[in-house]
């Protein structure tokens, strides 16, 4: 058995998310059933870890994951297989071969999503599975001013979409980019790691304030009351794609 | 009544193409049907012309179409009315007065389309819908070759897809350009007109060519048969998308 490092792209759009479900179409349950194939195992003799769990309709560029497989083939050969049998909204860019300690999630030290929105007079057509369309043109210097509140390590509660969160909701938020470019607007969110809906939250509440709805400093407020129905809304999944993993 | 130019973007993928046809989704009947919502007058009251008839599947960026209507709205309240009310695979990017003697079919005097194809290691994901996979590599040096000989004016009868064809199969191609960019394969049309699926079986044939399957001078030979049995097949419609209508 080798331990093998992946890196694959989805278009999330018609997936119940990253982890899989019985019955249900998910990228991981996707990927298992591809591999399970190519090494003759049944798939409960498959165990793919991911660097993270996407939600439902959320996309990625550079998901990683890790597995241990026993096989004659070369990378590149592993990579032509899954991609051959893989549905055509999932493709794996990369295989390496990783050392055995090599774990998908637990040794990634930060990652990177990014949100995506259009504000500008037409909406594009090609992209639209991609982008949320905002109502309104957005307030970008009153945004970044509110997210300047999230940077560095807070307790994300108040950003977490599991009420029932048991372990510690402490994350180290790095960066957050704002920009605009040709109608479209992009939220850049590089941390540590982030909970459960937490870049959609925080999204959310951002464009509360974009939209003129939220002062920039109650973004602050809403950080400290640690209560997660002060936050702004779950911006939709379709805006969102983890775009890096890092280790 | 005063006469206006559109352009339109649209993702052909779900349409039975640009012309409308009773009890199907078409690209014309849609903005047909919104005209006609904005102008309060029936649906056959709206006499919408597109500078080219796309076939089903087939995108556009830059359709242009004509029409007259009677309205009080400013060509930039048309443009959000349509965009509004049309579904999100169509956008209306520019409304523009034109004069009376504008017509958006008979006054083009060239068009370029666009045909992309992938023959990278890795499909990607995101725009799987408008390209078209190669099985292996293609041979740009010989497909350049090849469509020299369809350069000028010539009768394109053997590149045409309507046999019942009663008018003229001539036609003037300016250009085409091959180029390979990150693993794809552009195919850029440029000519005073296309007759049906004419670029599509002109990429076919020269896909053949990419392939090795045939030899360049072979495409002079079927140019001068006039006899569509002899092409290659219509490349898929969804590697196809009109770039630019001229006037």
């Amino acid at each position: 058995m080798k331990n093998y490092k992946l890196k694959i792209d989805y278009d999330g759009t018609r997936y119940y998310g990253w982890e899989h479900q019985p019955d249900r179409d998910t990228i991981q349950g996707k990927l298992e059933t591809v591999l399970a194939r190519m090494t003759d195992v049944p798939a409960s003799g498959i165990a793919l870890i991911g660097a993270g769990r996407t939600d439902a309709g959320v996309h990625a560029r550079g998901m990683v994951a890790s597995v241990f497989l026993e096989t004659p083939l070369s990378c590149g050969e592993i990579r032509d297989y899954m991609n051959r049998y893989l549905p055509d909204d999932i493709a794996v860019t990369e295989v390496k071969e990783a050392s055995e300690r090599f774990h998908a999630r637990y040794k990634a030290v930060g990652k990177i999503y990014r949100y995506t929105c259009f504000d500008g007079p037409v909406k594009p057509v090609f992209d639209r599975r991609y982008y949320t369309p905002l109502p309104q043109e957005a307030d970008v210097e009153k945004m970044r001013e509110a997210a300047a509140f999230l940077i560095g390590e807070h307790d994300f509660k108040s950003f977490c979409g599991n009420s029932h969160m048991k372990k510690s909701t402490v994350r180290r938020l790095d960066e957050i980019v704002i920009e605009r470019r040709r109608g479209y607007l992009y939220l850049t969110f590089h941390g540590s790691g982030f909970l459960q809906n937490m870049v959609r939250i925080m999204t959310g509440t951002l464009l509360e304030v974009g939209m003129g709805r939220m002062e920039p400093e109650r973004v602050g407020v809403i950080l400290a009351a640690r209560d997660r129905k002060l936050a702004g809304p779950t911006a939709p999944a379709k805006g969102l794609c983890l775009r890096k993993v890092e280790y």
